[in-house]
């Protein structure tokens, strides 16, 4: 009999007909069964008269199944077993206590991403090189594009492309003549018929980016494009949200962000971003994470479909130091995709130092929310991980990890900012009855030789001294009353207390 | 016959009674003339039966002059001869073009502070060392305080006091039982007789810093006090103004801060400051620069009496980057006398970095508003530059006055913010016809490793890369059309245009 985790992907493959065109003249769903849900979705149309249907289950036991279709062989049905979740298969993630994420098996997640638009479509080298980078754990999050990426040290045609027909020619492209308005005429695609090998090849990353425990931040659309993508009709691009839809969803690691920059995207308006998440609700059985994010606008983000703010910061010098103020704002988990990259590229959203991104990644998190990387150092190949992947220069990484690393010892979902001095951030943890008892200091750009602390009478508090950017945790011991803790006098520390 | 260069100090020195208490019994005040003004101005008493008058002259040639008071020998009249003024005697600083300040001779004034509160109530050693760091042309404006400072690292006495009495004792105080709430009862003073010695060292520090072409900002009241000088009563206040303003107007490189810190002196109300400002206004007869400093609410700058805004930061991230938006909003100066120290004390106004003030500086500066200097780090024998001057131990005073070296080179009487891109601070000449053909591109904490210009056809720019850090400016020649700069990819980076 057939077997399947559960939260894991279950298949149904059919033959169908291959003639005319498939992706739009046939159609193909099924309903899957057991004693706790009933879940109905669409397939899709794979190539070489190839039709599936995925199906994520969320409960152990005995599923059947039945699929119809516009086609005779589409009708089958089948039966399979769900088995208790493995490995780090903790399930999707979900929202947690209005301002956190936790996994559906409630392992909290707290999340620190990272920024590979357009990983999925390079060159196998490159792609080999990136997942040995995200080996190192640095991360738990990836925000990707399905559709190929045109933009300075991105003029190179992706592996493959999304639709059946040919691209405009890029041989004459330089950083000197790019340009944000771009003459589409030299394409030739069919928007009707899909390169299911395209979209194969995003499944892999979904799946090598799940066994490693990241989730998958699909961006369904966004502005940087040379070939069309972002000026499709309604038609077409309902065409396309459906298949997305259909093939992706199924994969428990999928977070959806409608656009990157939707702002930027001239051709779609307010009522087009809405009907996108229409059809996201409609279609996704699962609810997986959505979000829209930003260049400069911040979209609304109190909109019901809208399960966590994807923020780009606004301003250039104070932006995570706001994530008290969104959390109040939004009433959802602050998601800090894209916070400036550390990087010497010659604009100011790609060069900040490693120290400055680490910084802002604690900014966020002490406060509650949550941030995410991306490095865009210039490279003889012109390789960039914010783009492309490939091998990380900087130094943020293993400061970002060891930062996620002090977040699992929270007690709790989450931490949110509590009382504290003016020139310090105070995280504590973040709970509808106020757990007391642990709380971090962190002082970011200022370098305290000693703080003062007082705790009420009778209590013990176990005090570490961590130091954010040289990744050590100090025990100092136990204090009481009033306590002076030495410290380094240098940038980039905080104090945590635990209540013994 | 007398002489007295133009913006000098003429003093008259009169004979009087020395009987009862002179400092309220009895009056004197001249009348100085000249072709081009009239001027009177009370005298006050300087001990020892002495009473004095003083004047700064505004024109050179002949003036006469005649003394009253409330004693026979206070009727005296004179006459002396105001010569050109030489060395770097440009008269006071008045304000420029709404946003900038200039000397009375016109030459321009761009301000680069620094603060040492209480560095006149400092034994001679300590003194002298102030008067050597002061020596390397760092500064040319220096904040400080006319009353003892009462804080935390300032226990000790200072070396005279302003009244006549006996001051708390102090053997017990320490940073552990420091409080802002003080019991003044242990005091003992006469609020109705000064000590003249006290005033006569401000105005020796007065001198000093005249000699080195510093302004000396005194701040008249301030809340850091165990001596209750600040909760005299309105008739006491007005003793203490009308002294101090007799004493110390004709000193040229006087500016007037009606307190530090207004906010924290709970005695003082509204009705208070504009008391005080009303006075100095009608007292004052040169117009000095005048302003209150805040510790959080501003003061409202639009007010008519206040010259510049003086200002401290009020967030701890976002500061010196409003100073475009201040300028808008108070048509005035906007000078940043607190933008936290460089130091490593506990607090976070003490322990930034010199590359963050220096940061700091540079942000201001390229807007057109001005920054001030303070350093504040733990030192044995508990001498902070801050409040009691003696060494300096930080890395941007050298920083700040490669910045004024900068600041000297613009091409009229201040800078203001240009157009520039989102990730760029862009300083322009601020003209009301506006100039064009200088251009300071900063990048702050960004690390371009190279920067595009686009020029007009058919003009030649010089290109200059300025490391602020390491004070150097490197001449990378003449460009036009669109060109670019290579830069070194780290923090604190400048690129200056000028068409040849």
């Amino acid at each position: 009999m057939n077997t399947v985790e559960k939260w894991g992907l279950f298949e149904v493959s059919l033959k169908g007909p291959s003639a005319g065109n498939p992706f739009t003249e046939q159609s193909v769903s099924a309903t899957f069964r057991s004693k706790n849900e009933i879940v109905t979705v669409d397939g899709f149309y794979d190539g070489d008269g190839v039709y599936k249907v995925r199906f994520m289950p969320s409960f152990t036991g005995d599923y059947v199944y039945e699929t119809v279709g516009s086609f005779p062989e589409a009708e089958s049905a089948g039966d399979f077993t769900v088995t208790e979740p493995t490995g780090n298969n903790h399930g999707p993630v979900r929202i947690a206590n209005t301002y956190h994420f936790a996994y559906e098996d409630t392992t909290p997640y707290y999340s620190v991403g990272t920024t590979c638009y357009a990983w999925a479509h390079q060159p196998e080298e490159v792609h080999k090189q990136t997942l040995e980078e995200l080996d190192k754990g640095y991360f738990n999050k990836m925000r990707f594009c399905v559709f190929p990426k045109h933009y300075i040290h991105n003029f190179r045609d992706p592996e493959t492309f999304p639709y059946e027909g040919t691209p405009v020619d890029n041989s004459n492209l330089t950083e000197e003549n790019f340009s944000y308005s771009v003459d589409f005429s030299g394409n030739n695609w069919d928007f009707t018929r899909f390169n299911p090998e395209h979209f194969r090849r995003m499944e892999r990353c979904i799946v090598e980016l799940q066994e490693r425990g990241i989730e998958a931040d699909i961006i369904v659309m966004h502005p940087y494009d040379r070939w069309g993508f972002s000026v499709m009709n309604r038609e077409q691009d309902d065409l396309y949200w459906n298949y997305v839809i259909a093939r992706f969803s199924a994969y428990r690691n999928v977070w959806w962000s409608l656009a990157n920059e939707y702002d930027l995207m001239r051709a779609k308006k307010l009522e087009d971003w809405e009907h996108y998440a229409d059809l996201l609700c409609k279609k996704d059985p699962y609810n997986h994470m959505r979000s829209i994010h930003n260049c400069i606008p911040f979209y609304d983000h109190t909109r019901p479909w809208i399960t966590h703010c994807s923020l780009q910061r606004q301003d250039l010098y104070r932006h995570v130091e706001y994530t008290t103020d969104y959390r109040t704002r939004y009433q959802k988990p602050i998601v800090w995709d894209e916070i400036a990259y550390e990087g010497n590229i010659d604009m100011g959203w790609g060069n900040i130092s490693g120290q400055e991104l680490t910084r802002r990644f604690w900014e966020a998190s002490m406060r509650g929310g949550y941030a995410g990387h991306g490095e865009t150092f210039m490279n003889p190949e012109d390789i960039l991980w914010w783009s492309h992947g490939g091998k990380l220069h900087g130094e943020s990484p293993a400061r970002i990890r060891f930062l996620h690393e002090i977040l699992t010892q929270t007690p709790g979902l989450g931490l949110k900012q509590g009382t504290g001095a003016f020139d310090e951030t105070v995280a504590v943890p973040d709970e509808m009855i106020p757990v007391t008892g642990y709380e971090i200091h962190y002082y970011g750009f200022g370098r305290p030789s000693f703080r003062n602390f007082v705790k009420p009478a009778g209590e013990n508090w176990r005090v570490e001294i961590i130091d954010t950017w040289n990744m050590t945790i100090t025990d100092v011991g136990v204090h009481s009353g009033k306590f002076r803790i030495a410290l380094p006098g240098h940038e980039y520390m905080a104090v945590r207390l635990t209540r013994v």
